[in-house]
């Protein structure tokens, strides 16, 4: 690129009209001129030859995306990842915001994610590391998309469940039971007090344990734990199957007792998520299978908060992604991002309600409330709840009684020697 | 887990029914002992809890993962990226095959993402880098699937092509042209040699050139190149859009004038592809914006063969990819091991047609057909056509003019001393 070429490709905030444009910030490792490297990452993923051979035109003023800011440090030690290929030069670690105009390509899931993660930013010269750390949409785009149906406070109406986090349990054995054993283990964390009994992101609908069988056993479980307890219950049905089945499934598990369904996100595709939300009549929930092969690595990739925004805007919610703790190996300003990306303001898309979720049990729900300074989470043990020693119901007892106490401002492990419950979880998932 | 836990997560060939199960080759680095860590990748992608609390039951035997084969070496240094909350303990790298039983979930596309790429697999404990390199299926798993509907075969002879690569072009400017002067591009490219003339993945149903304008003038440009050069000509469009609209813009497409659609794969969702396919009546060729957010890094994520194989699974009959040349940053092994995966048996699945891309031009042509030794194989300048000093005419001759040399054993370069439009080519962009 020329000089001029490159100058084509930036602009000041202030000279752009700001709803015509989506935000996205970058980090990125290049070798070479960092403003011509950022330059070329606007032209690849807008306008890559913005004129025809021989005619006088230029589509770059409305066309192109332009770099806002860009911050370039030297790296002396050169790439921090070894890439095949990776051009040569001294190396630069940088970050740039980007106005990319969304007139492009529209208020379309599956284009913006070749806009903002395609060719041209992960092909773009001199750049072989990069990572989409952010991006943010003016209010008209918002608007194009229905967000979430419920949203938290819709979701909290439905469990009349106030002031409080929301109380998930994955049901395990996960993989192998039939749908009656299946069942009784929902009831009873019901009776436990479990808010939601979920199906495991892995078990969709199999000729083991169909989805139309499940759906109707866990519906009439939960009506009859309703009886009992007197409050009311979800059963979390796993949808997750083919985007021309989701509508049918969504019917079906509705008709047959499922109040709030799961879709695998990404597995399944946001626009199929996009497509199920207008017609879904329940909660949508995701689940996050395959988001960890794009989202871990500090210098490449995708940031988690990106998806869950996405998550957001395509209509889910409730957000299940990686919570604290060492197995799912997330920085904890990560989750808490992911976390802020559910709750902060997003023109009129509603609040989703994060679930951060890993290895949690009544020994681990005091440290994760700490940690996001709000009531406004879900909370999702798999063992903790149905491999409590005293089965699913006193594992979803001993969530409540911990988060009694904590409300009470008692420590937990003071009201643990009153419960057994409590204490039984303490004993069997505090080592950690 | 105990060593019988870590033993019931083992199992040799020979004892399962090949047919029941899909084979994941990966690659991983664990910290302690790797035997116990690949027990536990079985166990979370499969069933992570294996009986009830107090029940004699153990679900192992059917609806486990089992290793089959398990290298592990040591690594002093480490593991090679650093990961936040990373296991302690002694580090190895690690390969190991694993047979997951395909009747936990069943032939979907979605809930196979979720089992080889989800939860269990990116978050098993101890194992904080790990990447998907192959997979294989069964006869009977692959059955369920359509796979592309034409195939190699079904292409050539819709465009009376043998015996030579198939010549497409990405029409440039990509962004910004209206219907009619982007017509009248392809039209100049169809009638100096090219086969088909393609939208970029980032053109879609836009307002400033809508598909359905564009797939009239496209479609009647094509039939007068077909008329005046007496061979079939195709208009590939791209539909990328919500997997709602799909079906709606195959048709509008094809019945104005589209003989042949582009999806970007990832973006809009394999399961969407499937569903597409279905309804299909002409050729679906992939594009492959988001692969690279996965697929670029050795150590974790995805190899690109994976979804070169899904891509070819869900129907597509052309898959483009990155290619060779520096600007891809794909090892060369890499694009061989992709194309191959296009081209090698599969069950009942025809082949598709490998379109390994970038920045190509008539100069880069022979060099990609020896690396590929065959010609099967597509070929996608964007530039190289409509960046021609000759304009698009001039930029389709001269990739003909270099075929014809290489199929009649003439140097490119001889051959060009007699050719103005290869002579430009080589030029213009033989300096690479």
């Amino acid at each position: 690129m020329t000089p001029d070429d490159i100058q084509a490709f930036y602009a000041r905030r202030g000279e752009l009209d700001a709803e015509a444009y989506i935000e996205l910030d970058f980090t990125f490792e290049c070798a070479g001129d960092p403003r011509e490297a950022a330059a070329h990452l606007c032209s690849e993923q807008s306008t890559a030859q913005w004129r025809r051979v021989g005619v006088d035109e230029d589509f770059r003023p409305r066309f192109a995306a332009k770099v806002l800011e860009l911050d370039a440090t030297p790296r002396p030690s050169g790439f921090s990842i070894r890439i095949e290929h990776a051009p040569k030069g001294d190396v630069y670690a940088c970050r740039a915001t980007i106005a990319h105009p969304h007139g492009n390509f529209g208020p379309k899931i599956p284009n913006l994610i070749s806009a903002v993660l395609g060719e041209g930013v992960f092909f773009s010269p001199s750049i072989p590391l990069i990572r989409l750390e952010d991006i943010r949409f003016p209010a008209g785009y918002l608007a194009a998309f229905q967000g979430p149906q419920f949203g938290i406070a819709g979701l909290r109406e439905k469990l009349h469940a106030f002031g409080r986090p929301i109380f998930f349990g994955v049901i395990k054995p996960n993989i192998g039971l039939p749908p009656e054993p299946f069942a009784e283990l929902a009831y009873q964390a019901w009776l436990g007090g479990l808010d939601i009994a979920k199906d495991d992101e892995m078990l969709a609908d199999v000729d083991w344990c169909p989805l139309a069988d499940r759906a109707a056993l866990l519906g009439a479980a939960r009506e009859k734990a309703e009886r009992e307890t007197g409050v009311p219950k979800m059963y979390l049905a796993n949808i997750t199957d083919e985007v021309d089945r989701l509508i049918e499934l969504h019917d079906l598990a509705v008709a047959r007792g499922a109040n709030t369904l799961l879709v695998n996100a990404l597995p399944v595709g946001l626009s199929g998520v996009r497509m199920l939300r207008k017609h879904a009549r329940v909660p949508l929930i995701a689940h996050f299978p395959f988001i960890a092969a794009f989202a871990r690595l500090p210098q490449y990739g995708v940031h988690s908060r990106v998806f869950t925004r996405l998550q957001r805007l395509a209509g889910f919610d409730v957000v299940i992604m990686p919570g604290f703790g060492a197995r799912m190996m997330m920085p904890e300003s990560e989750v808490l991002d992911c976390v802020a990306a559910c709750l902060e303001p997003m023109g009129s898309i509603k609040p989703a309600l994060p679930v951060p979720g890993g290895s949690d049990s009544a020994a681990t729900l005091e440290g994760v409330y700490r940690k996001l300074g709000t009531v406004d989470f879900g909370f999702v043990p798999g063992r903790g709840v149905f491999g409590h020693p005293m089965g699913p119901r006193g594992g979803a007892a001993s969530l409540r009684q911990a988060w009694d106490a904590i409300a009470a401002g008692v420590p937990v492990a003071d009201a643990a020697r009153e419960q057994a419950e409590l204490k039984a979880a303490l004993a069997a998932f505090g080592g950690k």
